[in-house]
């Protein structure tokens, strides 16, 4: 068995491991990521994503690439969709900022090439993989077949919703928060011109619709369903017979229909770990949260997490302030909480809920109703896409 | 039987159908109103009361008592407290107004001297009331045993959520919208001074609580509790127990107590009956509509209700615009549901479903929160307490 001396160790090179490895090394704070996904394994993953202004912004600054400028696309504002009309929430005007549809697998091929032209030690491909939140240490096989062991200062969970970082952490030192959705979104990639310039999120009596971009050529959308529905049945025809009878309205609108290249029916649910730290255990991204999809938040937390991580760290570790690490949790949660209810709001206020009555229906269109034709419904709705809350 | 031949034959004297007859009166209609109530009865009914600025305003304005500037007393904001802390939620620095704490019981009692003054035909405590929606016609015996018969052009519903005239209309043509809540409020008067100069919404572990002014000497207030809750059984010190905890902070922040000389349940509950015309039958305020107390939204519904309709039955009569009707509904709905989405929102933000998880309790803490860091949610909220919604 190697054994390799770091300051942090960190399971999960996902966009969280890999960008705080990428931060504490511009402080000169070495760090070894590990994965047990290969590269080409995560690179190949398609993931949506949209990127926050300040998460762009954190790529581009620190260092780790401007392709996001080049090749992501600004988008000022959403289309939100009811009865059939469209009402455009225009972000620049109202909060001065942005959001960039920038693909998480673009944001995950950026910092793994970052790490690479920079030196950083990322282990893809790793094997039966122990931790000790204890000690701390790190155990693993790595792609060549050699037994590894990392024995570090501090332990980064980065590694994902199914963490196992997160799991040695002994019950009574921690409390999960979690909350499931009674739908799933039926997602669709297709192969096809845009439909719109910019996300359309539809309130529809058959439920939510989003309608995305993801290329000149090849578009994402999505449909809420029941969560125990099987994609494959679906056909082609069916599924954009339900797409086109959740956006129709009087204007016209229709969406510009192409082959299918992919089906897939994602669960979601909400979830937060607490507190965020153990000991020299620190978890990051959705290793500690999770949020359903509606909101965009998802990769924008784990950036704002490590963001936050590298700076307690430093101090932590380079002037030996013991007390900074406390304050990572307190101050990654305020958003974490905020970025929590924006979803939930997302979520419950264009979405129909399994039994539902008529009133619920009529009270979510005279919410939608109420934010669209109000300034400041508006900017709250910009606030929480962006990103961009007030403290 | 003695036959009155009236224009608008209105059914229910509380403030709806008071104003609405003062109205009609000013642009020369002439109208009767009757209610099953006797007058001394609606005086000595203790009815809490919050006025939007419109409100205050239209009783000034149309004539009918300036008394509510006096006697009533401008509330500039309320406090949204929650994980003990107190947030000002400013509503003349908001939106540039305040809200009137004045008392239904008040806005009555206003009403009925004003007609009175002006000779208006309300008969009071009138009892087997019958209407004929299509010829149209009231019936009934008057407090002197005659019996009566009220031939008019219009019918208006101004009697209540049990409405006996909404009760005419066939199945065939309405919908009904409602929810109902899972909880009630607990609601008392004592004879104590204020805890506070304004409102005073709490959102505790153990449910939500509101604490109100009445006078100087006696104040009311309100806490979360099952549905099923006997009022008769909680003594005045269990009551001011869990009062105090729901209020509980570090900033000591205590309510004072007194005897309790009221102690009452009320359950509530969401209705809208759409259309709110029926040929010659129009439907106003809890007639038509109910919301949660937690908006404060009744009174003030009813009185935006017959504003409208005054205009609408003025164009109608005098001006033979019969398409003048039509526009009722549609025009006083866009605030209904308005109305109801805010009053569903103060309350769910604010009360404790039964079976909430704790990720549904500190999701609410996140849009508390988002709400009082923002301005833009604090505009908001103060956009639908104070009525002044952007169109």
């Amino acid at each position: 068995m190697t054994t390799t001396r770091t300051q942090v160790g960190i399971v999960g090179a996902g966009p969280a491991g890999l960008m705080l490895s990428h931060l504490l090394a511009q402080n000169g704070i070495d760090s070894v990521v590990i994965d047990n996904r290969r590269r080409v394994e995560i690179e190949n993953t398609v993931r949506a994503g949209i990127l926050e202004a300040d998460s762009a912004r954190l790529l581009v600054d620190s260092g780790v690439s401007d392709r996001v400028m080049r090749e992501g696309h600004a988008h000022e504002g959403i289309d939100l969709r009811f009865t059939g009309e469209s009402h455009r929430v225009d972000f620049k005007a109202l909060v001065g900022e942005s959001v960039w549809l920038y693909p998480q697998t673009d944001v995950f091929i950026d910092l793994a090439n970052a790490r690479e032209r920079d030196g950083g030690d990322v282990r893809f491909g790793v094997r039966d993989t122990a931790v000790d939140i204890a000690k701390p240490a790190i155990w693993f096989t790595d792609s060549d077949g050699v037994r590894q062991e990392v024995r570090c200062d501090l332990l980064v969970g980065a590694d994902g919703s199914r963490s196992i970082c997160r799991a040695q952490v002994p019950h009574a030192e921690r409390t999960h928060y979690f909350r499931e959705y009674p739908f799933a979104w039926f997602g669709i990639i297709t192969e096809a011109p845009k439909s719109a310039p910019e996300l359309v999120y539809a309130h529809s009596p058959r439920g939510f619709a989003l309608i995305s971009q993801r290329t000149e050529t090849h578009q994402r959308m999505y449909f809420q369903c029941d969560p125990e529905t099987d994609a494959r049945t679906w056909s082609d025809d069916r599924i954009w017979e339900e797409l086109q009878a959740r956006v129709a309205g009087p204007d016209g609108f229709t969406l510009a229909q192409g082959p299918i290249t992919e089906k897939t029916v994602l669960r979601f649910r909400s979830f937060v770990a607490e507190p965020m730290r153990h000991g020299t255990l620190l978890l990051a991204g959705d290793a500690a949260h999770t949020v359903p999809p509606t909101g965009a938040k998802g990769l924008n937390l784990a950036l704002a997490d490590v963001k936050v991580l590298a700076e307690v760290i430093e101090r932590a570790l380079l002037k030996a302030d013991d007390d900074a690490l406390d304050e990572y949790g307190p101050r990654a949660l305020g958003r974490v909480w905020k970025a929590q209810h924006f979803s939930y709001w997302m979520t419950s206020m264009l979405h129909t809920l399994p039994g539902a009555t008529e009133f619920d229906v009529r009270r979510q269109l005279g919410e939608l109703q109420s934010v669209v034709d109000s300034e400041s419904g508006r900017r709250l709705l910009a606030e929480g896409y962006t990103g961009c809350w007030p403290a």
